[in-house]
């Protein structure tokens, strides 16, 4: 792995088991010499899933079998593997799918509409199906991994392996959600994808879980950039296992039981979203964007992508400037109507403009100096409408051209 | 002014007059210390004028007075500086712009709004308008400036100064298309703008002024990005004065006298566009990209434009790196829809895919070895359609992220 990034947590949290599924990881020689690169998770009957997949329109082959088996909502396994993305490669790329997902069905004993694929890593080159389908026996045989393998087994240039969980309690029943991801930029050099996989012993109906995984997912993965670049792999699955039977079920998305859940899937989703960001391609600084008194929470959202996404604003914050002419030139480009006399920014709490201008008194190097603190927070007040959203990104360094220009694929 | 961009054009061309300009630059003092910052033009009677504005949210102050007055596309005088752009200074920057343009049209002896204003510089201070306002019978009585005076006036942190011409002949007269233009980024450390400035002695009405502008601003301005930022000033205007009169004059866009003067037009317009891409900060490459086979020019440019804002290709790019796959992932970023086993890439005429699959032999040596070139010519053909559009950018370097984060404002 490259040299771990600055805002790397200090270490992988301790995931608990998830009751119905089985974790199983390799190293199969995809790409990468020594590291794990292949898993294959299994579930236990009945297990629901649900699935969000990039809007890219030039998605990966995996992608487009995803897409295609989601509306079932039915999941006996996942695979994975790093190092190749099967992604651009055509007929010969959903052929490969195919034969991975029947060899899989075959031994699993399953539907092939049951079985998920993923591959993160090289666009464009074809990925030799014989060294996933040969490593089937050898996953279904060989003692559980645990989440940190099948963690670092997703990675390709993710400089940590990234895990999170939340706990909740419902019916005076405890439930887990766990999740691993991994990303490093919307897409790596060479490779393309953020993954995301979470898993809950709580039983949900599909619908459910579709619903509130595309609402978590909003709140989450899908309000971080780190270079603004959709990737052709992202994929976001959702495995919900029977684990127990309520004696009333949860039928309804308005049923009480299902806040507690809502809460531990939007920990969780939010946790693994800004340990993305945290290994962005060459950051130095962790930066929160805040933008309240909007009139939708999509509105506040695309202002805050539009500063978060601006080369300009994060290159001044790595260079620790608090140039504000650039926040007020990006939300300008976000293309939500304002009123540039009601705006109000200011930077780790230290205010700089109030409804449009500047404030008395204004320190510049005040802010300069708050500035220099790893975690960047900026507030906007746009001061027409009562909705906010929240976006996480990082700064734009050196680094990050190095990394990005002089890597030789 | 600024170290000059490794892809700056020889020297600055001999520019002709224009019959009915007359140009006017001084230093004034506004914020640089030496160089030109304050210019005059203005104009015979019965000059026409177009004008096209920034699509920011938040414009500056001289950005909303232009958008006022372009309705009645008279002008008799433009007053421009840099070093201040006005833009985010609330009321105060607006009674800045009125006393500004009153000032002139006393001086000048025409309405108020003849009068156009553009600003360029620091984002968010206040401009002192006593400065513009005392120097104006100064910049009336002094001796006539030369096109290159006023193009540096103009200038903030370019790193050479821009102008283009082309003439042409209509009814056995030749007229003159002459412009000056700004621009390094789209905006710049702590400022903003891109300026261009166009005049010609070919008398036309306003309607038809304003559609031939809009229709060369797409196809020039609006067909570059340094960095994908929009600022909050970018003005383009085309004045047209009454050099002659035909007998039967110009009143119908299918006019055929119309001709000459559009080519004239798209020439200097994309001229200029390229001096910006080449004066892109930190750029070392000029890149080309022409999309073709698509089912509309704006979608061609869309396509186009992803490819040009990928931080991931530009930094590519930089490193001399034929990383294709990065111009897959912006192709499927653009949203317009694809069939991706029809869409064909060459770089620098070096066939690397053909609908849809790598090529038979290909050998990336080759492509790395004409990347190291200054231009970078990009081919995509999407083999849906007839439609094309060329878009043009410069690549990512650590010069950028140099200017951008190592500057202190």
């Amino acid at each position: 792995m490259l040299k771990k990034s600055p805002l790397a947590p200090k270490a992988f949290p301790s995931l608990p088991k998830i009751k119905g599924i089985r974790l199983s990881s390799i190293h199969s020689g995809i790409r990468y010499k020594d590291k794990l690169d292949l898993s294959l998770i299994s579930m236990t009957k009945d297990t629901n899933v649900a699935c969000v997949v990039t809007k890219s329109r030039a998605p990966s082959a995996p992608v487009i079998w995803c897409k295609k088996i989601k509306k079932i909502g039915k999941a006996k396994a996942l695979i994975v593997n790093s190092g190749n993305a099967n992604a651009h490669t055509g007929s010969k790329g959903i052929e490969t799918v195919k034969n991975t997902v029947n060899s899989v069905a075959n031994h699993i004993g399953c539907n092939a509409n049951e079985v998920y694929v993923c591959s993160t890593g090289v666009i464009g080159e074809h990925l030799n199906e014989n060294i996933i389908i040969n490593a089937i026996p050898k996953l279904k045989k060989k003692k559980e991994s645990s989440w940190k393998e099948v963690a670092e087994s997703i990675c390709t240039t993710d400089t940590f392996i990234k895990g999170a969980k939340s706990k909740f309690n419902v019916e005076n029943k405890n439930f887990n959600v766990v999740g691993i991801a991994k990303g490093s930029g919307m897409i790596f050099p060479n490779m393309g994808t953020m993954l995301g996989f979470i898993f809950t012993d709580f039983p949900l109906p599909i619908k459910i879980l579709n619903f509130l995984l595309k609402e978590a997912v909003d709140k989450s993965f899908n309000c971080i950039t780190v270079d603004g670049d959709t990737s052709t792999s992202d994929t976001c699955l959702l495995f919900s296992t029977p684990s127990v039977f309520f004696k009333d079920s949860i039928k309804q998305i308005k049923d009480k039981r299902l806040k507690p859940f809502k809460d531990a899937l939007d920990k969780v989703l939010q946790s693994l979203a800004q340990q993305i960001v945290c290994d962005g391609e060459g950051a130095s600084k962790f930066i929160t964007i805040n933008v309240s008194s909007v009139k939708s929470q999509k509105s506040a959202r695309n202002i805050g992508l539009s500063i978060a996404n601006s080369s300009l604003v994060k290159t001044a914050i790595a260079g620790e400037d608090p140039n504000w002419g650039r926040i007020i030139m990006a939300i300008g480009n976000s293309e939500v109507p304002l009123i540039q006399d009601k705006i109000s920014i200011a930077i780790n709490k230290i205010k700089i403009t109030k409804k449009g201008s500047l404030v008395a008194n204004y320190k510049e190097d005040l802010v300069a100096k708050k500035m220099k603190e790893k975690n960047i927070v900026i507030d906007i007040d746009m001061g027409i409408g009562k909705e906010n959203s929240t976006v996480w990104t990082c700064d734009l360094t050196k680094e990050y051209i190095k990394i990005n220009a002089d890597y030789r694929s």
